[in-house]
């Protein structure tokens, strides 16, 4: 079958490889669509970071690079190995792409995305969503019902804001500013909203600005470069302050913005990943005693998030930027979001 | 009455004024003893900083300088207000020395430590513990018990540990980490070791770490320039990292190193104030899901503390490293402290 590989930096070969068997209790998919994620373009920029390199095998996958890529994707169910007996074949469903220990005290207290060995299926080995067929142990695959297979392979990003929303405590009436309207900014404002909290996003690139008000993400729209988003934020909130606030750009600006906008007492919670220091007012953090909270991917969210684009309360179409074959994924699918990444949110790909 | 009083920078002076007169729902208190503390210090070599300058009177007390210091202060009762039946002529008490404005979101909700108009008697007005006799709102006045006057002016900074250590979630069999022996990092760590909590204190003073030790608030000092922390932590726990971490120093290196030994999903609560801005490593919050939580102060906090102290869980006698009469409090208080800080904890005014 074909499947996209890395081998190394800037070196993604589309070849041809084994399909993956069936083994018991695990899930063979045919997969349908996946996305390409920021963390795809590090490892091809910057690589191997979540790819184990040459010699050096991840220590749950026990594989090392060339590994198969992808790891937002969505497929059907087309063969159940020994002792699975709850899906059926043909049935939609995305994975939840995770190697873990099951052992450590993060496992066991159900904080599986903070395990010591954690590895990414798609990254860290396991085969990925980059390539034509895909076999799962049956933990990891989620049933999204009659969700369409392109909107379901948002359901992994989705997750990652859904668990940045679960961390922050915010509930419907909130008001919650999200700092960044990247995709991961842009998705968790979506959650935001799906549950009914009043989303007031920040962001100075024009076309991020528009696709935050075209989408329905954002009841507000603030650019600081032109506008006092913490007198913004107090009008709103009749001095109040905001409920929650997400970091979603790794900027100092952006986080100085979100420990100035949140009320006494509130949350902020950083999803962005930070390629350097920060240099934080942490005054800000003393006395108003926030609350400053990592997220990092996601863990039990799957369920809810499912729900919420069930529901209908998320539209994951209009974050659906563009859709390529396989065979155009350095060219149409990485390069683009290298070069134009300000207009694209999420390109699908078909293998 | 003989009273210590802040005009200016510099220009602390010990003076005659008249007594302050008792009001409706008011205590009259006479003043045993007055401890020195680090705002005071600022207030003398940088203010003023909580104290209202001139022309520029406190919103809730309406005082300007001159203003009376003195926040951590006992004393006993002389004279109860109309209204106020409650409280024996007599009896021991300490105050809890604020100003809230009692209708803001944070007072309406309990933090009034977060009140938007708050100021400290002591600092803002409403006379203070630097002068022979004070007059509070019943409201701040706590008895004390059996509790001696001297260990009991040390309450009020005791009560900044105890919230700390409630923010931080702390239970008896965890295992904290406290960056920094200075006063506040001390009496933390006296607050956790009284709960049951295993404590862990790094510092570089060879003084402090003397004290760590020889007041019985530290499990283990650790010196993080001839020791790995991280370590010896790892150790301590079976690599599963503390429960909860405290930043008492504001220093770059220690934030770093809570953040380090911290376990995934633990809390860092810091309790310093920073002069200026902090260089934060967002990653490792991030990777581990830490939430960083500011504490400032105390509100509803004084009765547990007491409760403390009256059941012999924390011993405050081996903080007080002076005693000395309110005409020396510049030369042998104020002094002492900028001059030969790693010595003493807290020196205590007689007024």
């Amino acid at each position: 079958m074909k499947a996209a590989r890395f081998h190394a930096r800037k070196d993604i070969r589309i070849e041809e490889i084994p399909e993956p068997e069936l083994r018991p209790g695990a899930v063979a998919i045919d997969v349908a669509w996946c996305g390409i994620c920021g963390s795809d373009l590090h490892e091809y920029l910057e690589g191997p970071i979540f790819t184990p390199a040459p010699g050096h095998p991840h220590v749950l996958s026990g594989e090392e690079a060339p590994v198969v890529m992808g790891h937002e994707f969505s497929g059907t169910v087309t063969a159940l190995g020994e002792g699975v007996d709850d899906l059926t074949i043909g049935e939609s469903v995305v994975v939840e792409p995770y190697f873990v220990c099951g052992e450590c005290p993060q496992c066991r207290e159900g904080n599986y995305n903070l395990c010591v060995k954690m590895g990414f299926i798609g990254l860290a080995g396991g085969g990925g969503g980059l390539s034509e067929k895909v076999v799962v142990d049956r933990r990891w695959v989620h049933p999204v019902g009659d969700i369409s297979l392109d909107q379901a392979a948002l359901i992994e990003p989705l997750s990652v804001g859904h668990h940045a929303v679960v961390l922050s405590g915010a509930k419907a009436g909130d008001v919650a500013v999200v700092g960044g309207a990247g995709p991961i900014g842009l998705l968790t404002a979506a959650v935001l909203k799906g549950m009914g909290v009043i989303t007031v996003m920040t962001e100075l690139s024009g076309a991020r600005k528009a696709k935050a008000l075209s989408t329905g993400v954002a009841d507000h729209v603030v650019d600081p470069s032109q506008q006092d988003v913490k007198a913004f934020v107090d009008e709103l909130t009749a001095g109040r302050g905001a409920d929650v606030a997400f970091e979603c750009a790794s900027v100092d600006a952006v986080l100085d913005t979100m420990l100035d906008v949140v009320k006494p007492r509130g949350t902020v919670v950083n999803v962005s990943i930070w390629g350097k220091r920060a240099s934080v007012d942490m005054l800000k953090i003393v006395l108003k005693e926030i609350a400053l909270v990592g997220s990092i991917a996601y863990a039990n969210d799957h369920p809810a998030t499912i729900w919420l684009v069930q529901e209908g309360k998320v539209d994951l179409a209009p974050f659906i930027t563009g859709r390529i074959a396989l065979d155009d994924l350095i060219g149409e699918g990485l390069d683009t979001l290298i070069n134009r990444n300000e207009t694209a949110v999420k390109i699908l790909v078909h293998p």
